[in-house]
């Protein structure tokens, strides 16, 4: 019989069960999308119109919730969280083969777990080690002496630069570039010279990093990424940076030099982080800021300018340039209202 | 004969010729780099001093300039896309050998037409298709069940992940990402739970990808790109965003997850999208900048900090921290002004 | 004996050497990370107490701190720069054995020097040209009719599109992206015609190029990057720009189409230039800045939002629709006020 019924799902991961009636789901969806085969969850109450017009053929709910409907339903203290595990427990992925493409390059010194896939046309260094269930992808390339950690997954055309380091679990999406050497140059004379980049990249376990994201090695320590990281696309990290745990960067972030992110930040899409600041535990951050100062108590930060119609904006943003002269005139004009009221 | 006489052009094309002396045209240039053999265009009134020192053996001009030159010309209403058009024509392209090269892997199942070009070192995984004429550069990689239209072009190194469908003649340059995993995380307890992303890519006809842009697949319904549209480099767009037709954007665009483009807009670079906001069909948003908010209505829409010599940025910005307290003093002025009015 | 003495360093690179104690150094690290087999150096004196602190065996310091230690140290005028040349010294970076892998395409009429390494899954197009011992990262893909210069360095998965040039020892990171087609598009009626790019991409010498960096070939004429340019990951450049020899760009920086960088010019991270300016020689350009307008006079420009607390910069940010007005009533309140005074 295909599909798990609720019971199983209740079994494997907790909640009340109310009102089942035997269905059996295949697959997760939104409550706009779902078909009666597919279970769904409902997270905000703006969507409980939805949850009343769903096709959906159970939910996952909150306990504030547990009477907004009659579907078969499954009771949770989080519910989109829930709703996430039981969406990968129908979605185990296609089954990867274990083995070596007969295309891909493997150097003789490496070491391949038998468990271990490495896809068509994908090449593994030297001395490197690919661990346990990792997937290598079609095309990726594994420096010499890296570690590639037990259940890994590197999607397409991935690069590792030697040795580095990447933990259990984690996942690579495709155009991700792993220790490239950092921008580190010396003035001389008008020009400049390259400082060699000796340091590794050290990814912990359970980091997902999105497609063409780049993360620079060391100069001569590590750039270090903790347990639980989660980046999105086009993310750029410099040389030195150290990631907290748990941290989530959304797309197009970019983090200089030496800069530390705490753990369980969230940081907002497009927002920049100049070099060699410190970013403390628990931070947010909203997009497109540009976070210029270290930041040592925990909160939400932004900044960014706000859109209007263009004409609207270049009649306002005129005066910025001269704000300062504004707030002398204010002042001015205070001074000279007060000696007018003696 | 080597070349295309104007009146071939104009048989092609259209437009109406003036003063020809048979030249025959071979190249296609601006009116500065042109050289005897090549047609050229004038388009704005502000090159017209460029037309007269031009050396072009030929131009593409409007109605309202047919008496500024006595070269052999071709007068059209829009002369920039009449001569995109003959430069097409002038420069077909090298021609690509049909056939799946020998160091190609191609899944056995896949279906490639007789007439597609598969690069070296290409990757075609299991059920994919590739339509007639479609070319797939050196190292690419199509995931299974993919579908890649007729005459579509994938430069060097592009991925497509399973399940991606291209649209015909769609052009796809090197790095470019198509059908990642969207940025789908549910916190659970300062942790995080992916959230599995099980909708598609699904990317119209005559559409042209940049260089290194990502797009990512949707979470439970498509991430939709519709005809016409033309991006630029490293454009990151996220799960489930829509892209009307005709929509043009510059590189280094972000639009974030569930966005909705609408048709025929233009975006400027480096410009940014919120997550699950609409715009407006015809909208055109400037360069730079950051759209947190719906736009009902077109129009030109923009927001940027202007620049300035440092210290005077400096100095003026500082100002930002306190507009509130600024504008609430000028109120303050006002009423005391009032009041000393009687 | 492994490693260099000092007497060894100052006979190739110069500089006083002060208090040898015969010490032979085999790597080059920070004075907090420095082992005693290790040099280091001192460039800023904000640092003296890491100096004082370090493990390091010798170091490199400027005249001012010449007795700032007791260790031995070679005294230099540019104390970063010299060790940088001799970290690079001491990090050769691994043989590369010369020759074509095995698994590598390379076609008939391409002229690969003797002295070359082509990688594992490479491919080289037809009358490419690679010079003498230039090595060709694994997977990369090298286009018809291109030049490699001696000594060039491209690390895994590069992208060179056809006729594009790499002078003598430039080095390209892994997902870069050179001679993609600009965006050339004319508008037709609400759509887009693609307008051919027929220039290429024309890079000079000793230039550093970082990871998933793109950069387009020219319209007509060529883009052109200049010897000694560096550039940081993930930038992005237009079709037909010019950047002058020994500007350092940082990551993440987007220049539009036809603009012209000056040369000696330094440009802070996430910087964005419009299309079609200029800039003039030694400009130094602050990190996340929009330079719109051409500058004429070098110095320091800047611009950016600055950041806050979230809810005092939604308080503050509300005025910027209304700064027009704001200064309005400013001028309105200083002439009533002036009426006042008499």
């Amino acid at each position: 019989m295909s599909g798990r019924s609720l019971s199983e799902i209740v079994g494997l991961f907790g909640g009340e069960l109310l009102d089942d009636n035997g269905v059996r789901v295949s697959q997760a969806a939104s409550l706009e999308t779902a078909s009666p085969d597919a279970i769904s969850f409902l997270a905000r109450d703006k969507h409980r119109s939805a949850l009343a017009a769903t096709r959906a053929g159970a939910v996952v709910i909150g306990a504030n919730a547990r009477d907004a409907t009659r579907l078969p339903r499954i009771v949770v203290a989080n519910p989109y969280a829930y709703f996430a595990r039981v969406a990968q427990l129908l979605n185990p992925g296609p089954a990867t083969e274990a083995g070596i493409h007969e295309s891909a390059v493997v150097e003789a010194n490496a070491r391949v777990a038998e468990s271990a896939s490495i896809g068509a046309l994908a090449f593994v260094g030297e001395r490197a080690c690919i661990g346990e269930r990792a997937i290598i992808g079609e095309g990726s390339v594994i420096g010499a002496d890296s570690a590639i950690g037990d259940d890994a997954r590197l999607y397409a055309s991935v690069v590792v630069y030697p040795r580095s380091v990447i933990g259990e679990r984690s996942i690579l999406h495709s155009g991700v570039v792993i220790g490239a050497d950092g921008f580190g140059i010396a003035e001389d004379q008008g020009e400049w010279v390259k400082v060699p980049q000796l340091g590794r990249v050290v990814i912990g376990a359970d980091v997902e990093i999105g497609a063409n994201t780049t993360i620079d090695r060391g100069t001569s320590s590590d750039t270090v990424i903790e347990d639980g990281v989660k980046m999105d696309n086009q993310i750029q990290i410099g040389h030195n940076v150290f990631i907290g745990s748990h941290t989530a960067i959304a797309g197009c972030v970019g983090i200089a030099g030496s800069a530390k992110i705490g753990r369980r930040c969230k940081i907002g899409g497009r927002a920049s982080v100049l070099g060699h600041i410190s970013i403390a535990d628990g931070t947010t951050i909203s997009a497109c800021a540009f976070i210029s100062k270290s930041i040592d108590v925990p909160g939400i930060y932004g900044g960014s300018y706000p859109f209007s119609e263009h004409r609207e904006w270049r009649r306002n943003a005129v005066h910025l340039r001269h704000l300062d002269a504004l707030a002398k005139k204010i002042r001015e004009l205070e001074s000279r209202l007060a000696e007018k009221e003696g």
